[in-house]
């Protein structure tokens, strides 16, 4: 079987692509494990380090109507949709963020429908369709209200991935990804990119802002889990979903201040001493309309899992990306 | 102030063009009163009975770029976004659907947002936004989860009037609207035709067809009061929505079976046994997914009101459209 990725070379996309190769088989229309042939790694710069003939390295815009032509045929049976403009860019930059993150999404799903084998395909949205006045513990019948554009675009490629599959045009799966903590490599534009950067930087040797308060709840998902959660997510039985092909996934309740005491925890003291606390009045605004925690009922249900605490995650993370070893 | 009504040849298009004419006044920007000087009625059909000079008539596509350009221009205050493609042939003709009810919308948009006027917008949504497993009263919370391409086309339309409201391109309202009836006219294609026309018919002396079972739940709306919304809708403060600017509309929690026993009181037994009872899975499996009762707790507390019973709403049907007389 053939499988796409959009924003392939992004932490998410490679990461999946790294664990695919290595699992060499995903489920079919059938539900019965496929051995994987092909993976199109599609994004606007190409995915590095990759040394497999399976590996399809494709440069290019996600939106672009020949590009997703191109890399979306009728033999790709997997679309692992990743590709989008994170929170605070598609706040500053609206109409790039309705162009990738909505008309994009369109555009696969219409060219996944007229390809007409129905493939299996995960898009991953965010906990951002939420908004307003939230409970403490967000359930799954919570009412959308995104307070922002990223979390509006979201909220409407939930919405067409789950009218698309319910008139059998795809096979389609939304899940609503927790903050994926701790990411590798350099900051992004995403609100969220600071709950990696106060991990990552100071175990990197390198002073990090937070600039959010210690007692901002945050819900997160390590990259380890979140790769296993869009594999399940695919493999998963379509009826599992009930009325509705979005879900939010189980993730990790904690608050930055527990998160810094883990990190003191696993690596000292002195690593902690390099967050400098210098509050975003732009970041916190977006960041506190996100709720902290969730009854991931249905989720649950259907085997989704979560890390155990965050100091695991930060172990994950000394483990995946910097070789065992820290800065301290 | 200039207002362009969308869907303008349609019931209620028309119908807020008259009620308009007669108030001569609408909220304008800054929430005062304001006189009308020109409505520009924009539908498939000229709209029809009209003899004042405010009125422009135009004929055209809703989701043409040079035909919206036409009718929305810096001058325009006030738009009335009613123009769609009802849930019956949305469902059957998919393509159209998304054309006239998300395309159209999101243009209508974006060139209200480029004008740089910050028009109100009110835009006609569906309690066809809900479905899957439902509670017995529908709660402002309540999750999207539409069970049709128009309910799904609804809900996009919806998230857009919020964000582009939340950036201030637009100051929009999106209004929920129960089912409209008694609808004037012939049968349309929404799977909600019938509840108009086995009132509509039998008082003009013709049989109609009951395709659901008496006990269907109905959530409804008198064209007057649908009226007295939009208006009303349209000159609340925007500050009254609060994270966002969907609303579900007060309506009256009735059955098919109550329906029928109050055209009994108002018109008589004989006009009753015109109506046919023959069921129609298609509507039934459409209709079955619309709850039939809300808690409608905030648009009550913004002054919004419904229909007392469904006596009230036969008699006023045969006031306005029959002339106080019926075929019994």
């Amino acid at each position: 079987m053939e499988v796409l990725i959009t924003g392939g070379a992004g932490l998410l996309g490679a990461r999946l692509a790294r664990q695919l190769l290595e699992r060499g088989t995903l489920a079919d229309a059938e539900g019965r494990q496929a051995s994987i042939s092909k993976i199109t790694l599609l994004d606007v710069v190409p995915a590095q380090g990759f040394n497999d003939r399976r590996i399809d390295l494709v440069t290019g815009d996600v939106a672009d109507v020949a590009t997703i032509e191109r890399v979306l045929t009728p033999a790709t049976e997997s679309v692992f949709h990743l590709a989008a403009i994170v929170s605070g860019q598609a706040e500053a930059e609206f109409d790039l963020g309705m162009r990738i993150n909505f008309d994009a999404t369109r555009l696969i799903l219409e060219r996944a429908r007229h390809n007409g084998n129905k493939p299996r395909l995960v898009f991953t949205s965010s906990v951002a369709v939420f908004g307003g006045d939230l409970p403490a513990q967000v359930p799954d019948a919570q009412v959308l209200m995104p307070q922002s554009s990223y979390g509006a675009q979201k909220a409407m490629g939930e919405l067409l991935v789950t009218d698309y599959s319910r008139k059998g045009f795809i096979d389609g799966r939304a899940l609503r990804m927790p903050t994926v903590c701790v990411r590798p490599g350099a900051p992004n534009k995403a609100a969220s990119s600071f709950a990696s950067g106060i991990i990552r930087e100071p175990l990197n040797g390198i002073e990090a802002v937070c600039p959010v308060s210690p007692d901002t709840p945050m819900w997160l998902l390590s990259p380890r889990r979140a790769i296993d959660s869009l594999i399940h997510g695919h493999d998963i039985d379509a009826g599992a979903f009930g009325g509705s092909r979005a879900l939010s996934l189980p993730g990790l309740a904690t608050t930055v201040r527990e998160m810094v005491a883990a990190l003191e925890r696993v690596a000292g003291a002195d690593v902690v001493k390099r967050i400098r606390w210098q509050e975003d009045p732009a970041i916190i605004r977006i960041v506190n309309t996100w709720p902290g925690d969730f009854i991931t009922a249905r989720a649950d249900a259907m085997g989704f899992q979560c890390d155990a605490d965050f100091d695991s995650i930060v172990r994950a993370y000394i483990e995946d990306e910097l070789g065992g070893k820290t800065a301290a």
